[in-house]
Protein backbone atom coordinates (compact mmCIF):
# COMPACT_ATOMS: atom_id res chain seq x y z
CA UNK A 1 0.00 0.00 0.00
CA UNK A 2 3.19 2.13 0.20
CA UNK A 3 2.98 3.23 -3.37
CA UNK A 4 6.20 4.62 -5.15
CA UNK A 5 6.53 8.22 -4.36
CA UNK A 6 6.17 10.86 -7.29
CA UNK A 7 8.81 13.63 -8.06
CA UNK A 8 8.48 16.98 -9.78
CA UNK A 9 10.50 20.19 -10.27
CA UNK A 10 8.52 22.68 -10.95
CA UNK A 11 5.49 21.82 -13.43
CA UNK A 12 7.24 18.33 -14.69
CA UNK A 13 7.44 14.85 -13.20
CA UNK A 14 10.75 13.40 -13.35
CA UNK A 15 11.93 9.57 -12.00
CA UNK A 16 13.99 10.39 -9.10
CA UNK A 17 14.86 13.63 -6.68
CA UNK A 18 17.16 16.03 -8.97
CA UNK A 19 20.29 16.01 -8.02
CA UNK A 20 21.61 18.73 -5.29
CA UNK A 21 18.40 18.94 -3.69
CA UNK A 22 18.69 21.77 -1.27
CA UNK A 23 15.97 19.34 1.05
CA UNK A 24 18.54 16.91 1.05
CA UNK A 25 21.46 19.07 1.82
CA UNK A 26 20.13 20.97 4.36
CA UNK A 27 16.30 20.18 5.02
CA UNK A 28 15.41 23.55 2.81
CA UNK A 29 11.82 22.58 2.20
CA UNK A 30 8.46 22.16 3.89
CA UNK A 31 6.35 19.44 4.83
CA UNK A 32 2.62 18.36 4.85
CA UNK A 33 0.71 15.29 5.79
CA UNK A 34 -2.65 14.81 5.26
CA UNK A 35 -5.78 12.92 5.80
CA UNK A 36 -7.38 11.29 2.91
CA UNK A 37 -10.65 9.95 2.19
CA UNK A 38 -12.36 9.05 -0.50
CA UNK A 39 -9.91 10.36 -2.92
CA UNK A 40 -9.38 13.62 -1.65
CA UNK A 41 -8.13 15.79 1.19
CA UNK A 42 -11.11 17.80 3.19
CA UNK A 43 -8.46 19.84 5.03
CA UNK A 44 -7.07 20.93 1.52
CA UNK A 45 -6.81 24.67 1.96
CA UNK A 46 -5.89 24.66 5.76
CA UNK A 47 -2.34 22.83 4.87
CA UNK A 48 -1.94 24.70 1.90
CA UNK A 49 -2.15 27.85 3.57
CA UNK A 50 0.51 26.42 6.37
CA UNK A 51 2.57 25.71 3.64
CA UNK A 52 2.51 28.96 2.08
CA UNK A 53 3.01 30.82 5.35
CA UNK A 54 6.20 28.63 5.69
CA UNK A 55 6.87 29.05 1.89
CA UNK A 56 7.15 32.88 3.03
CA UNK A 57 9.32 32.43 6.17
CA UNK A 58 11.89 30.73 4.52
CA UNK A 59 11.00 33.08 0.90
CA UNK A 60 10.87 29.67 -1.35
CA UNK A 61 8.66 29.12 -4.28
CA UNK A 62 5.77 26.68 -4.00
CA UNK A 63 4.57 25.00 -7.19
CA UNK A 64 0.86 25.96 -8.62
CA UNK A 65 -1.36 24.68 -6.54
CA UNK A 66 -3.89 23.29 -8.67
CA UNK A 67 -1.67 20.56 -10.22
CA UNK A 68 -0.49 19.57 -6.91
CA UNK A 69 -3.94 19.25 -5.59
CA UNK A 70 -4.18 17.28 -9.44
CA UNK A 71 -1.31 15.03 -8.69
CA UNK A 72 -2.29 14.28 -5.31
CA UNK A 73 -5.83 13.39 -5.99
CA UNK A 74 -4.71 11.52 -9.09
CA UNK A 75 -1.99 9.75 -6.33
CA UNK A 76 -4.85 9.05 -4.39
CA UNK A 77 -7.07 6.69 -6.79
CA UNK A 78 -10.48 7.21 -5.06
CA UNK A 79 -8.76 5.39 -1.59
CA UNK A 80 -8.24 6.54 1.56
CA UNK A 81 -4.94 6.91 3.56
CA UNK A 82 -2.21 9.33 4.35
CA UNK A 83 -0.70 11.64 1.78
CA UNK A 84 2.90 13.50 2.18
CA UNK A 85 4.01 16.40 0.27
CA UNK A 86 7.29 17.81 0.75
CA UNK A 87 8.17 21.10 -0.95
CA UNK A 88 12.71 21.83 -1.13
CA UNK A 89 13.98 25.06 -2.57
CA UNK A 90 15.24 22.86 -5.68
CA UNK A 91 18.52 23.03 -6.56
CA UNK A 92 21.35 24.57 -5.63
CA UNK A 93 25.10 24.99 -5.62
CA UNK A 94 27.11 23.87 -2.52
CA UNK A 95 26.93 26.39 0.06
CA UNK A 96 24.14 27.95 1.72
CA UNK A 97 23.02 31.08 -0.72
CA UNK A 98 19.91 30.11 -2.40
CA UNK A 99 19.61 30.58 -5.65
CA UNK A 100 17.53 34.17 -6.53
CA UNK A 101 15.17 31.85 -8.45
CA UNK A 102 14.61 28.36 -7.82
CA UNK A 103 12.08 25.87 -9.29
CA UNK A 104 11.27 23.77 -6.26
CA UNK A 105 11.32 20.03 -6.20
CA UNK A 106 8.20 18.56 -4.72
CA UNK A 107 7.37 14.79 -4.01
CA UNK A 108 4.16 13.29 -3.25
CA UNK A 109 3.78 9.76 -1.48
CA UNK A 110 1.03 7.51 -0.39
CA UNK A 111 1.30 5.87 3.00
CA UNK A 112 -1.35 3.55 5.16
CA UNK A 113 -3.50 5.02 8.11
CA UNK A 114 -1.60 4.70 10.88
CA UNK A 115 -2.77 1.84 13.65
CA UNK A 116 -6.53 2.51 15.19
CA UNK A 117 -5.84 4.68 18.60
CA UNK A 118 -6.18 2.53 21.77
CA UNK A 119 -9.78 2.90 22.72
CA UNK A 120 -8.63 3.47 26.30
CA UNK A 121 -6.60 6.29 25.26
CA UNK A 122 -3.13 6.92 24.55
CA UNK A 123 -0.45 6.61 27.36
CA UNK A 124 2.07 9.14 27.36
CA UNK A 125 5.88 9.55 28.87
CA UNK A 126 7.82 12.70 28.71
CA UNK A 127 10.74 13.34 26.92
CA UNK A 128 14.34 14.49 27.95
CA UNK A 129 14.98 16.28 24.68
CA UNK A 130 14.13 20.14 24.63
CA UNK A 131 13.26 22.33 21.75
CA UNK A 132 15.37 24.75 21.41
CA UNK A 133 13.90 28.53 21.10
CA UNK A 134 14.02 29.22 17.41
CA UNK A 135 10.72 32.14 16.63
CA UNK A 136 12.15 32.29 12.90
CA UNK A 137 10.91 28.98 12.28
CA UNK A 138 8.79 28.28 15.19
CA UNK A 139 4.81 26.99 14.45
CA UNK A 140 5.95 26.26 10.28
CA UNK A 141 6.23 22.63 9.60
CA UNK A 142 10.26 23.26 7.85
CA UNK A 143 11.99 19.74 7.29
CA UNK A 144 14.35 20.20 10.02
CA UNK A 145 13.36 17.61 12.18
CA UNK A 146 16.13 16.11 13.65
CA UNK A 147 14.85 17.52 18.10
CA UNK A 148 11.57 15.37 16.81
CA UNK A 149 13.68 12.20 15.22
CA UNK A 150 15.63 12.35 18.66
CA UNK A 151 12.78 12.59 21.25
CA UNK A 152 10.79 9.83 19.43
CA UNK A 153 14.06 7.69 20.00
CA UNK A 154 13.80 8.21 23.58
CA UNK A 155 11.57 4.97 23.91
CA UNK A 156 10.48 1.66 22.09
CA UNK A 157 8.57 0.83 24.30
CA UNK A 158 4.94 -0.27 22.25
CA UNK A 159 2.99 0.57 25.36
CA UNK A 160 4.34 4.18 24.88
CA UNK A 161 1.98 5.89 22.11
CA UNK A 162 3.24 9.23 22.57
CA UNK A 163 5.91 11.39 24.21
CA UNK A 164 5.46 15.46 25.44
CA UNK A 165 8.23 17.80 24.81
CA UNK A 166 9.70 20.40 26.55
CA UNK A 167 11.08 23.36 25.09
CA UNK A 168 14.59 24.51 26.43
CA UNK A 169 13.04 26.81 29.23
CA UNK A 170 11.15 23.88 30.56
CA UNK A 171 7.56 25.09 29.24
CA UNK A 172 5.27 21.91 27.63
CA UNK A 173 5.59 22.24 23.79
CA UNK A 174 3.95 19.06 22.26
CA UNK A 175 4.09 15.57 21.69
CA UNK A 176 6.49 14.28 19.22
CA UNK A 177 4.10 14.26 16.31
CA UNK A 178 0.86 16.19 17.26
CA UNK A 179 -0.43 19.20 19.51
CA UNK A 180 -1.47 18.57 23.52
CA UNK A 181 -4.36 20.38 24.68
CA UNK A 182 -5.44 20.36 29.02
CA UNK A 183 -8.24 21.10 30.55
CA UNK A 184 -7.98 23.38 33.38
CA UNK A 185 -10.78 24.90 35.45
CA UNK A 186 -13.47 24.36 32.88
CA UNK A 187 -11.45 26.04 30.14
CA UNK A 188 -8.96 24.17 27.29
CA UNK A 189 -5.64 25.52 26.91
CA UNK A 190 -2.87 24.52 24.06
CA UNK A 191 0.39 25.82 24.22
CA UNK A 192 1.61 28.57 22.07
CA UNK A 193 4.07 27.65 19.12
CA UNK A 194 5.82 31.44 19.15
CA UNK A 195 8.90 30.04 19.57
CA UNK A 196 9.29 26.22 19.37
CA UNK A 197 6.38 23.26 17.90
CA UNK A 198 4.43 23.32 15.07
CA UNK A 199 1.21 25.02 14.30
CA UNK A 200 -0.83 21.87 13.36
CA UNK A 201 -4.21 22.03 11.37
CA UNK A 202 -6.29 19.89 13.45
CA UNK A 203 -5.01 22.00 16.43
CA UNK A 204 -6.12 25.26 14.55
CA UNK A 205 -9.58 23.42 13.98
CA UNK A 206 -9.85 22.82 18.00
CA UNK A 207 -8.62 25.75 19.28
CA UNK A 208 -11.74 27.46 17.11
CA UNK A 209 -13.97 24.60 18.51
CA UNK A 210 -13.22 24.96 22.08
CA UNK A 211 -12.43 28.42 21.91
CA UNK A 212 -9.18 27.50 23.57
CA UNK A 213 -6.51 29.69 25.13
CA UNK A 214 -2.90 29.69 23.55
CA UNK A 215 -0.71 29.88 26.61
CA UNK A 216 2.90 28.88 28.04
CA UNK A 217 1.60 25.87 30.23
CA UNK A 218 3.87 24.14 32.63
CA UNK A 219 4.09 20.21 33.50
CA UNK A 220 2.20 20.44 36.77
CA UNK A 221 -0.17 22.51 34.52
CA UNK A 222 -0.38 18.83 32.15
CA UNK A 223 -0.53 16.89 35.42
CA UNK A 224 -2.78 18.60 37.12
CA UNK A 225 -4.89 19.00 34.19
CA UNK A 226 -9.31 17.15 34.32
CA UNK A 227 -8.38 16.32 30.82
CA UNK A 228 -5.77 15.99 28.00
CA UNK A 229 -5.98 15.21 24.53
CA UNK A 230 -3.59 15.19 21.66
CA UNK A 231 -4.27 15.96 18.24
CA UNK A 232 -2.97 15.99 14.21
CA UNK A 233 -4.30 16.31 10.99
CA UNK A 234 -3.84 12.72 10.25
CA UNK A 235 -5.10 10.98 13.64
CA UNK A 236 -7.67 13.45 14.39
CA UNK A 237 -8.67 14.05 18.02
CA UNK A 238 -7.25 11.47 20.68
CA UNK A 239 -7.61 11.32 24.10
CA UNK A 240 -4.65 10.71 26.93
CA UNK A 241 -5.52 7.96 29.12
CA UNK A 242 -1.46 7.87 31.42
CA UNK A 243 1.04 9.86 31.50
CA UNK A 244 3.62 8.12 33.65
CA UNK A 245 2.20 7.51 36.64
CA UNK A 246 -1.01 10.04 36.07
CA UNK A 247 -4.31 8.11 34.43
CA UNK A 248 -7.10 10.10 33.44
CA UNK A 249 -10.79 8.22 32.58
CA UNK A 250 -12.73 9.00 29.41
CA UNK A 251 -13.77 12.93 29.60
CA UNK A 252 -17.26 13.73 28.05
CA UNK A 253 -15.72 16.81 26.39
CA UNK A 254 -13.05 15.13 24.60
CA UNK A 255 -15.84 12.89 23.37
CA UNK A 256 -17.88 15.51 22.36
CA UNK A 257 -14.98 16.93 20.57
CA UNK A 258 -14.19 13.60 18.77
CA UNK A 259 -17.74 13.67 17.56
CA UNK A 260 -17.74 16.88 16.14
CA UNK A 261 -14.82 16.42 14.40
CA UNK A 262 -16.43 13.38 12.98
CA UNK A 263 -19.24 15.46 12.05
CA UNK A 264 -17.09 18.40 10.45
CA UNK A 265 -14.45 15.92 8.66
CA UNK A 266 -15.79 12.40 7.19
CA UNK A 267 -12.44 10.82 7.17
CA UNK A 268 -13.03 10.93 11.16
CA UNK A 269 -16.07 9.16 11.09
CA UNK A 270 -14.60 5.79 12.00
CA UNK A 271 -12.44 7.16 14.73
CA UNK A 272 -15.56 7.25 17.19
CA UNK A 273 -17.26 4.26 16.55
CA UNK B 1 33.89 21.01 -13.32
CA UNK B 2 30.34 19.95 -10.96
CA UNK B 3 30.55 16.64 -11.61
CA UNK B 4 27.23 14.26 -11.32
CA UNK B 5 26.71 13.15 -8.12
CA UNK B 6 27.06 9.51 -7.11
CA UNK B 7 24.76 7.61 -4.73
CA UNK B 8 25.06 4.78 -2.17
CA UNK B 9 22.96 2.43 -0.17
CA UNK B 10 25.41 0.77 2.31
CA UNK B 11 27.83 -0.96 0.07
CA UNK B 12 26.10 -0.38 -3.26
CA UNK B 13 26.23 2.42 -5.90
CA UNK B 14 22.54 3.60 -7.20
CA UNK B 15 21.38 5.67 -9.64
CA UNK B 16 20.09 8.43 -7.32
CA UNK B 17 18.68 9.09 -3.79
CA UNK B 18 16.21 6.10 -3.04
CA UNK B 19 12.84 6.71 -2.05
CA UNK B 20 11.70 7.06 1.25
CA UNK B 21 15.35 9.01 2.36
CA UNK B 22 15.00 10.27 5.86
CA UNK B 23 17.64 12.66 5.55
CA UNK B 24 15.39 14.64 2.73
CA UNK B 25 12.01 14.53 5.03
CA UNK B 26 13.86 15.48 7.82
CA UNK B 27 17.38 16.41 7.34
CA UNK B 28 18.18 13.30 8.93
CA UNK B 29 21.93 13.22 8.19
CA UNK B 30 24.96 14.11 8.66
CA UNK B 31 27.75 16.24 5.88
CA UNK B 32 31.23 17.24 5.69
CA UNK B 33 32.88 19.49 3.07
CA UNK B 34 36.22 18.74 2.55
CA UNK B 35 38.94 20.09 0.51
CA UNK B 36 41.02 18.19 -1.89
CA UNK B 37 43.95 17.90 -3.80
CA UNK B 38 45.84 15.68 -6.59
CA UNK B 39 43.34 13.19 -5.75
CA UNK B 40 43.04 13.08 -2.13
CA UNK B 41 41.55 14.33 1.06
CA UNK B 42 44.36 15.43 3.14
CA UNK B 43 42.10 15.85 6.56
CA UNK B 44 40.19 13.21 5.86
CA UNK B 45 40.61 11.42 9.30
CA UNK B 46 39.65 14.66 10.83
CA UNK B 47 36.41 14.63 8.71
CA UNK B 48 35.84 10.92 9.09
CA UNK B 49 36.18 11.49 13.17
CA UNK B 50 33.66 14.09 12.80
CA UNK B 51 31.57 12.40 11.19
CA UNK B 52 31.34 9.35 13.59
CA UNK B 53 30.74 12.08 16.85
CA UNK B 54 27.65 13.27 14.38
CA UNK B 55 27.05 9.31 14.05
CA UNK B 56 27.13 8.46 17.63
CA UNK B 57 24.99 11.84 18.51
CA UNK B 58 22.16 11.09 15.88
CA UNK B 59 22.86 7.30 16.97
CA UNK B 60 22.75 6.45 12.76
CA UNK B 61 25.22 3.96 11.02
CA UNK B 62 28.08 4.60 8.91
CA UNK B 63 28.98 3.27 5.59
CA UNK B 64 32.69 1.37 5.70
CA UNK B 65 35.18 4.56 5.76
CA UNK B 66 37.72 2.18 3.77
CA UNK B 67 34.95 1.88 0.46
CA UNK B 68 33.90 5.72 1.00
CA UNK B 69 37.52 7.31 1.04
CA UNK B 70 38.34 4.87 -1.88
CA UNK B 71 34.92 6.08 -3.63
CA UNK B 72 35.93 9.43 -2.72
CA UNK B 73 39.51 9.34 -4.55
CA UNK B 74 37.78 7.84 -7.44
CA UNK B 75 35.60 10.64 -7.87
CA UNK B 76 38.33 12.99 -7.65
CA UNK B 77 40.20 11.30 -10.65
CA UNK B 78 43.52 13.12 -9.56
CA UNK B 79 42.19 16.53 -9.37
CA UNK B 80 41.82 19.48 -6.82
CA UNK B 81 38.76 20.56 -5.78
CA UNK B 82 36.01 20.57 -3.10
CA UNK B 83 34.40 16.96 -2.15
CA UNK B 84 31.07 16.43 -0.46
CA UNK B 85 29.29 13.55 1.34
CA UNK B 86 26.36 13.18 2.90
CA UNK B 87 25.20 10.65 4.98
CA UNK B 88 21.70 9.66 6.05
CA UNK B 89 20.14 7.70 8.14
CA UNK B 90 18.63 5.86 5.17
CA UNK B 91 15.04 5.07 4.37
CA UNK B 92 12.61 5.14 6.72
CA UNK B 93 8.67 5.36 6.89
CA UNK B 94 6.07 8.04 7.03
CA UNK B 95 6.91 9.23 10.79
CA UNK B 96 9.83 10.22 13.11
CA UNK B 97 10.58 6.38 14.64
CA UNK B 98 13.85 5.35 13.35
CA UNK B 99 14.17 2.00 12.00
CA UNK B 100 16.04 0.00 14.07
CA UNK B 101 18.67 -1.31 12.02
CA UNK B 102 18.80 1.59 9.21
CA UNK B 103 21.14 1.31 6.27
CA UNK B 104 22.82 4.49 5.27
CA UNK B 105 22.19 6.61 2.26
CA UNK B 106 25.29 8.39 0.77
CA UNK B 107 26.16 10.98 -1.68
CA UNK B 108 29.14 12.18 -2.94
CA UNK B 109 29.52 14.87 -5.19
CA UNK B 110 32.62 17.23 -6.54
CA UNK B 111 32.67 21.22 -6.52
CA UNK B 112 34.99 23.54 -7.94
CA UNK B 113 37.07 25.46 -5.74
CA UNK B 114 35.30 28.66 -4.23
CA UNK B 115 36.85 32.13 -5.34
CA UNK B 116 40.05 32.87 -4.11
CA UNK B 117 39.63 35.00 -0.97
CA UNK B 118 40.22 38.96 -1.79
CA UNK B 119 43.72 39.64 -0.96
CA UNK B 120 43.14 42.01 1.40
CA UNK B 121 41.20 40.59 3.71
CA UNK B 122 37.30 39.74 3.90
CA UNK B 123 34.47 42.55 4.77
CA UNK B 124 31.85 40.84 7.34
CA UNK B 125 28.43 42.29 8.20
CA UNK B 126 26.49 40.82 11.13
CA UNK B 127 23.58 38.70 11.25
CA UNK B 128 20.03 39.17 12.42
CA UNK B 129 19.16 35.44 12.58
CA UNK B 130 20.38 33.96 15.68
CA UNK B 131 21.27 30.00 16.47
CA UNK B 132 18.99 28.26 19.01
CA UNK B 133 20.64 26.57 21.74
CA UNK B 134 20.40 22.67 21.02
CA UNK B 135 23.28 21.11 23.39
CA UNK B 136 21.90 17.57 21.79
CA UNK B 137 22.89 18.71 18.15
CA UNK B 138 25.57 21.20 18.87
CA UNK B 139 29.07 20.79 17.65
CA UNK B 140 27.45 17.91 14.75
CA UNK B 141 27.85 18.72 11.07
CA UNK B 142 23.91 17.65 10.85
CA UNK B 143 21.63 18.59 7.90
CA UNK B 144 19.19 20.66 9.76
CA UNK B 145 20.90 23.97 8.63
CA UNK B 146 17.80 26.26 7.55
CA UNK B 147 19.13 28.92 10.59
CA UNK B 148 22.35 28.87 8.00
CA UNK B 149 20.26 29.28 5.46
CA UNK B 150 18.48 32.01 6.85
CA UNK B 151 21.62 34.21 8.02
CA UNK B 152 23.36 33.62 4.95
CA UNK B 153 19.48 35.20 2.95
CA UNK B 154 20.32 38.42 5.10
CA UNK B 155 22.68 39.61 2.49
CA UNK B 156 22.97 39.84 -1.13
CA UNK B 157 25.88 42.28 -1.85
CA UNK B 158 28.89 40.44 -3.17
CA UNK B 159 31.51 42.92 -1.52
CA UNK B 160 30.42 41.69 1.78
CA UNK B 161 31.96 38.19 2.00
CA UNK B 162 30.44 36.55 5.39
CA UNK B 163 28.24 37.10 8.01
CA UNK B 164 28.96 36.87 11.78
CA UNK B 165 25.66 35.06 13.44
CA UNK B 166 24.82 35.15 17.34
CA UNK B 167 23.67 32.84 19.54
CA UNK B 168 19.76 33.15 21.01
CA UNK B 169 21.65 34.46 23.76
CA UNK B 170 23.73 37.22 22.06
CA UNK B 171 27.04 35.61 22.32
CA UNK B 172 29.07 34.97 18.73
CA UNK B 173 28.92 31.79 17.91
CA UNK B 174 30.61 32.01 13.94
CA UNK B 175 30.06 33.00 10.61
CA UNK B 176 27.60 31.16 8.38
CA UNK B 177 29.62 28.71 6.55
CA UNK B 178 33.16 29.24 8.93
CA UNK B 179 34.45 29.27 12.09
CA UNK B 180 36.02 32.54 13.79
CA UNK B 181 38.95 33.57 16.14
CA UNK B 182 39.81 36.67 17.65
CA UNK B 183 43.33 37.94 19.18
CA UNK B 184 42.89 39.96 22.10
CA UNK B 185 45.68 40.65 24.45
CA UNK B 186 48.06 38.32 22.84
CA UNK B 187 45.88 35.74 23.12
CA UNK B 188 43.59 34.02 20.48
CA UNK B 189 40.13 32.80 21.42
CA UNK B 190 37.52 30.97 19.55
CA UNK B 191 33.88 30.40 20.71
CA UNK B 192 32.67 27.65 22.06
CA UNK B 193 30.50 24.98 20.29
CA UNK B 194 28.87 23.39 22.92
CA UNK B 195 25.39 25.08 22.33
CA UNK B 196 25.18 25.91 18.95
CA UNK B 197 27.61 26.24 16.08
CA UNK B 198 29.61 23.59 13.90
CA UNK B 199 33.33 21.94 15.76
CA UNK B 200 35.30 22.49 12.43
CA UNK B 201 38.00 20.74 11.29
CA UNK B 202 39.83 23.88 10.54
CA UNK B 203 38.57 25.12 13.81
CA UNK B 204 40.48 21.80 15.37
CA UNK B 205 43.40 22.72 13.40
CA UNK B 206 43.75 26.50 14.57
CA UNK B 207 42.99 25.71 18.02
CA UNK B 208 45.98 23.57 18.38
CA UNK B 209 48.21 25.78 16.15
CA UNK B 210 47.46 28.58 18.31
CA UNK B 211 46.89 27.04 21.92
CA UNK B 212 43.30 29.08 21.35
CA UNK B 213 41.13 29.34 24.40
CA UNK B 214 37.13 28.16 23.62
CA UNK B 215 34.82 30.54 25.66
CA UNK B 216 31.81 32.87 25.07
CA UNK B 217 32.57 36.30 23.25
CA UNK B 218 31.01 38.76 23.46
CA UNK B 219 30.07 41.29 19.76
CA UNK B 220 32.41 44.15 21.86
CA UNK B 221 34.84 41.58 21.88
CA UNK B 222 35.10 41.03 18.07
CA UNK B 223 34.68 44.44 17.28
CA UNK B 224 37.90 44.80 20.07
CA UNK B 225 39.57 42.45 18.60
CA UNK B 226 43.61 43.39 17.25
CA UNK B 227 42.54 41.15 14.73
CA UNK B 228 39.70 38.47 13.52
CA UNK B 229 40.06 35.84 10.86
CA UNK B 230 37.64 33.16 10.11
CA UNK B 231 38.41 29.16 8.81
CA UNK B 232 36.54 26.59 7.09
CA UNK B 233 38.14 23.37 6.22
CA UNK B 234 37.80 24.26 1.92
CA UNK B 235 38.97 28.28 2.09
CA UNK B 236 41.66 27.48 5.35
CA UNK B 237 42.88 30.81 7.72
CA UNK B 238 40.76 34.14 5.87
CA UNK B 239 41.94 37.05 7.41
CA UNK B 240 39.40 39.74 8.36
CA UNK B 241 39.87 43.27 6.75
CA UNK B 242 36.10 44.83 7.94
CA UNK B 243 33.06 44.01 10.12
CA UNK B 244 30.50 47.14 9.68
CA UNK B 245 32.88 49.94 9.90
CA UNK B 246 35.34 48.61 11.72
CA UNK B 247 38.46 47.41 10.08
CA UNK B 248 41.79 45.76 10.85
CA UNK B 249 45.04 45.73 8.73
CA UNK B 250 46.55 42.69 8.02
CA UNK B 251 47.89 41.27 11.11
CA UNK B 252 51.19 39.00 11.17
CA UNK B 253 49.71 36.60 13.51
CA UNK B 254 47.39 35.45 10.63
CA UNK B 255 49.95 35.64 7.66
CA UNK B 256 52.24 33.45 9.73
CA UNK B 257 49.28 30.80 10.54
CA UNK B 258 48.29 30.76 6.92
CA UNK B 259 52.01 29.99 6.52
CA UNK B 260 51.83 27.00 8.85
CA UNK B 261 48.57 25.93 7.50
CA UNK B 262 49.95 25.83 3.97
CA UNK B 263 53.34 23.95 5.28
CA UNK B 264 50.89 21.53 7.05
CA UNK B 265 48.41 20.99 4.60
CA UNK B 266 49.36 21.04 0.83
CA UNK B 267 46.15 22.33 -0.55
CA UNK B 268 46.73 25.65 0.83
CA UNK B 269 49.81 26.57 -0.84
CA UNK B 270 48.03 28.39 -3.60
CA UNK B 271 46.03 30.92 -0.74
CA UNK B 272 49.15 32.20 0.85
CA UNK B 273 50.95 33.25 -2.43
Amino acid sequence: MVATPRYFVGRDRVDSLPDHDRGLAYGDGLFETMRAVHGSVPWWPAHWQRLQRGAQALRLSLPAEAQVREEAERMLEGGDGVLKLIVTRGAGGRGYPAPEESVPNWILSRHPLPPATPSAGLALRWCETRLALQPALAGIKHCNRLEQVLARSEWADPDIHEGLVLSAEGDVVSATAANVFVLRDGRWTTPLVDRCGIAGVCRAWAVDALQACEARLAVTDVEAADAVFLCNAVRGILPVARLGSRTWRPHPQVMELQHRLAAAHPAFVTEVS
